[in-house]
C-alpha cells in the first residue's frame, strides 16, 4: 500500500514497524528514494517528546563530550501471562518480529538519533512462552519474546540493548542512558517528563522537568512541570509531517531511516550470538 | 459575567479561582442555586487525572480504612525571583488572593474530594517579596506568596496544608498523602502518572502507573504506562461538563463546591494564626 | 540519675527524649548549667548523618539565601496496628509524650539546627487508637499518636510540622524541606544518603549522594555512594562526645538545647489549637 | 601469600579480585581444594546486604517463578577524569583487569548467586582514556575502562552485563534486575536499603525497605527503615567467616566460587566480540 501510494504521488505516513520483512522495507525505501518530492514519515512517536528532543540537543551540542556508551532497554509485560491466547501477533508471517518489531524498534529509533549509525550487532533472542492456547489447542509462538544485544557504533562507542514483552511489571519502560566523556544523560519513558543529567563539574544527577525550554513543549503549556502526555507526542509528529510536506525541514524518520532501523532489528533477530557487521 | 450568563439561561464553565472576593463567590453560588436547571462547573482540572480519580475511589471504597490525616502542599516557583516585575497579580483588587487563589485552591479541591468537609482552619500567610520593580519604581505586593494551615475535618481527621509561589525548584508540586487506619496513599502532580499506595498487609508502598484500570484513561490509550498529560485532564473536564449538560451525573465541582473552596482559602487568608470554624 | 551524675562530677550522655516532663527537663538543664565543666549530650543521632551536616552547612553558608519556610514530618507506623498491646509507652507517667516524645523531638532537633529558634507554636494532637488490648481488658492510650503544628521562627520564617506513629507504611520517614530565597534543600531519612538541592540558577533538583566531601563520611569510607548507615550516626555522636570531653568544640545538643527541644514539643502537646509564644 | 597460608594450615580471608591472572586464581583454588579443612573466603561484601540476601531468598523460594533474564551494571566514575594520573592500577601486571577486576567481579558475584552458573559469554571492552599523565609524560592504560557482555546461563536464561569506571556521576551503581516468569526484582546499591519487587498479581513495583524481616538486619537494628550501611556488610562477612571456621555452614564465596567469578570476568576480557563457552 505504501509503495502504491508513493507511486500515485502521495505523501506517506506509516506506523512502525515499517514492514514485516527486511526485503519489504528495502523495497519501500527504494520506492521512496525514487520519489524524492514526496514525504515519507514513520510513527516513531517517542522521538517527539520534549525530554527526548532536549536529550538529543544536549548530545548534539557536545554538552556531555565524546560519546562512550549507550545502554538501553524497552520492556513491557503484555505477553507475560502464559494464558494469553495465541494470535497472529505470534507469527512471523503476520506479526513479523516479536519484541524487536513492536518495542525494540522504538529503542533503536532513539538510540541512532542519539549515538549515530550502528556498525556491528551481536544478539540473542528468547521465546519465553513457546506455546500459547488457542481454540484449536496450543499453538507455537514463532517470534521472540525478548532480545539482548551488544553494539558497536560507527563512532567507536559501545552499546548494550535489551527488549522484552514478558517483563513482569513493566508497562512502557523505554529506558536508556548515554555515557559521555563529560557527562551522562538518563531517561525512562514511564516518567517521560523527567530527564536526568549529570555534567562533570556537578555534584550529582539533576532532574530536569519538562518545560517550555525543551523543544515543542511551549505550544502545549507555558509552565514547566505540567506533564506532557503520550498522545501529545503524536501531535508533534503530525505537525512535523505537515511541516515537511509544506517544505520545512524533514525531522525524520523517513523511509531511509526506517530501513536503517529495520536493518538493525533484523540483524538482532538472526544473529544468534554471532557478530553481524552492518 | 457568570451571573449574567446564568440569568440568561446559559450553562457556565469557569476557570478557578471562582471570584476575587468571597462575597462575589457567595453571590455567584446564590444565583446558580436559583437556576438549578443550568450546569455550572469550575476548572479544577487536577480532579480529572486518572490517578487522582483512582485515589478517590480507593478512599471511597474504604480500602485505607478510616481517614486519620491529610498532608498536602502545592508549590511552584514562578514568583521566586525578586526581580520579577510587579503586576496586577500582586494586587488584592485585581489578583485577589496570591498563592492561595492560584495554587492553594487546587489543593483544596482535591483535599475535600478525598477527606470531606473542613470544620476548622488555622493559618499563617507570608509575603516573601514585599516590593517588586515596576516602571514607576518599586511597588508593594498585596497578596500572600505562601500560606500554611492546620485543619480539622468534619470527620475528625487532621490536616496540614501549605502552598507557595516562591518555592525554588518546584514547578507543579501538588503533592499530598492521605493517612488511613488501614493504609496510606501518596501523590505528586509532577509525576501525575504515579500513585503510591500502601495497605496494612503489604510490604511497602506500591507504585501504580496510570493505566486503563484507572478512571478515564482507557479512552486515551489502551496500555498502562503511556503517560496521561496535563492537557488531557482538561479534555476529561470538558467531557464531564457536556455529560452533565446532557443530563448525566454532575461530577463537580459546581458553584456550590466552588464556594466551599473559596470559603476555606479566604479563611486561611484572614486567620493570622487564629482558629476559624467553618 | 542524670542530675545525680552531674552532681557527682560525671559527664552525662543521655538518650532522647530528655525527660518525661518539662519540669524534669528544666531541672536537668539547671543542674547542667551549674556544672559547666562537665559535658552533657543527648542522643539526637540524626544530627550526625553526613547528609544532614551537609544540609546545615549549606544553610549556614547562605547558599540558599534567606530562610523562608520549613516543612517537616517524622512518621512511623509502629503503633498503626490497633491490636498492638497496651504498654507503659501509652502512659503519660511512664511513656511521657507519644509521637512527639519519640519521633517529633528528633525532627525538632534538626529543625532548630537548620532554622534557628522557634518563636510561636500552634498545634493539634490526635489519639488514633484510643484503647488498646491488655491482659486485663482494653486500656486507654494517654498520649498522642500524631501531632501537627504551625510554627513561626524567631527569624520570621514559617514552619509546618507533623509527626505520627500510626502512619501506615512509614518506617523512618524523617523528611523535611527548607525553602530559601535562593534555593531549596530536601531530605528523607529513609534514603539518608541522598540530599536534594536546588539553587536558583540550576535546572532542577540535584541528588547529592553522601560522600567524602560531606562531614564525617571520609572516616568511614573513601568513596561516595557507599552508604552510611543508621548505626554509624551513633559512632559520630560518640566521637563528638569524647571530643567535647577532651576540650574540643561541643557540637551539641547539650542539656540546654535539649530543654529547648522539650519546650517546643510540650508546647505542641498542650496547644490544642491555640498559639503559644515561646 | 594465600597459598602459603593455606599450606601453613591457616584459614584465608582475601579481598577481591582473587588474583591478577586466571592462572593464579586456578592455582589458589587448587590449593584450597587440597586443604578442605581450612576455610577460604573472598570479600565480596555486597553479597551480605540484607536487601541482596532477601532478593536471593525470593528467587530461591520461586516467588518470581522461572528465571528468564538478568540485567546488571556496576558503574562508577573514579577514572572518568582524563587528567587522573597514571598509576599501577592501569597496568595488567600490577592492576590486572580494569573495570572488570575492580567492579565487574562484584556484579558477577551477585549475578551467579541469583541466576546460577554462566554457560556462555560474549563481550566487548573499551579503554576510554588510553593515555594518562605521569611525571615521565603520558603513559598507556593497559586495562579496560568498561566492558559489556551478553550471557547465557546454564538454566537457559539470558543476561546482559555492563561495567564502567568512567561513568560520569555514578558512585556505586551496582544495579540489576531479575526477570522471572512470575515477577521481577530490582536493586541498586546506591539505595542499598530498597528492594523493588513486582509479583504477577500486584499492581506495580513495591518498595521494600530493609528491615528485621530481611536476613541479618535485626542484629543491627530492631526497626525497618533505619538504614543498613556499606561497612555493616563487612561485619556480616566477618561473622560468616567466623561461623564457617567454627563449623557452621559456609555461606561463600570460597576460592572455588572465586575461581568461577574470575573465569567469567577473564572470558569477558578476552572475548573481543566472540562467544566463549565456559
Amino acid at each position: 500500500m505504501a509503495q502504491a501510494a508513493l507511486r500515485a504521488g502521495k505523501h506517506v505516513w506509516l506506523e512502525k514497524p515499517m514492514a514485516l520483512t527486511l526485503a519489504d522495507a528495502q523495497s519501500m525505501a527504494d520506492v521512496a528514494a525514487a520519489h524524492p518530492a514526496q514525504v515519507t514519515m514513520l510513527g516513531y512517536n517517542y522521538l517527539r517528546s520534549p525530554a527526548f528532543q532536549a536529550a538529543r540537543a544536549l548530545v548534539t551540542r557536545g554538552e556531555i563530550g565524546d560519546l562512550l556508551a549507550f545502554r538501553g532497554v524497552y520492556d513491557e509485560d503484555y505477553c507475560a501471562d502464559p494464558d494469553l491466547a495465541w494470535s497472529w501477533r505470534a507469527t512471523l508471517a503476520q506479526g513479523g518480529l516479536g519484541a524487536l518489531g513492536d518495542l525494540g524498534c522504538h529503542l533503536v529509533s532513539q538510540m541512532i538519533a542519539l549515538m549515530g549509525p550502528v556498525a556491528e550487532v551481536t544478539a540473542q533472542t528468547q521465546i519465553a512462552v513457546p506455546m500459547r492456547p488457542s481454540p484449536e489447542g496450543p499453538k507455537a509462538v514463532e517470534n521472540e519474546d525478548s532480545a539482548m544485544a551488544l553494539l558497536r557504533f560507527a563512532s567507536g562507542a559501545q552499546g548494550s540493548f535489551a527488549t522484552s514483552r514478558v517483563a513482569r511489571g513493566r508497562k512502557c519502560r523505554l529506558q536508556w542512558e548515554v555515557h559521555g566523556s563529560l557527562g551522562t544523560i538518563c531517561f525512562d519513558q514511564e516518567n517521560m517528563n523527567e530527564l536526568w543529567v549529570h555534567r562533570a563539574n556537578e555534584a550529582g544527577f539533576t532532574r530536569h522537568l519538562t518545560g517550555p525550554e525543551q523543544p515543542d513543549f511551549a505550544a502545549f503549556c507555558p509552565a514547566a512541570g505540567h506533564n506532557f502526555g503520550f498522545n501529545e507526542q503524536k501531535v508533534v509528529e503530525a505537525r512535523d509531517l505537515v511541516a515537511a510536506i509544506h517544505g520545512g525541514a524533514h525531522k525524520g524518520p523517513d523511509f531511509a531511516t526506517g530501513l536503517e532501523i529495520e536493518t538493525i532489528i533484523h540483524a538482532m533477530a538472526r544473529s544468534n550470538g554471532a557478530a553481524i557487521r552492518l
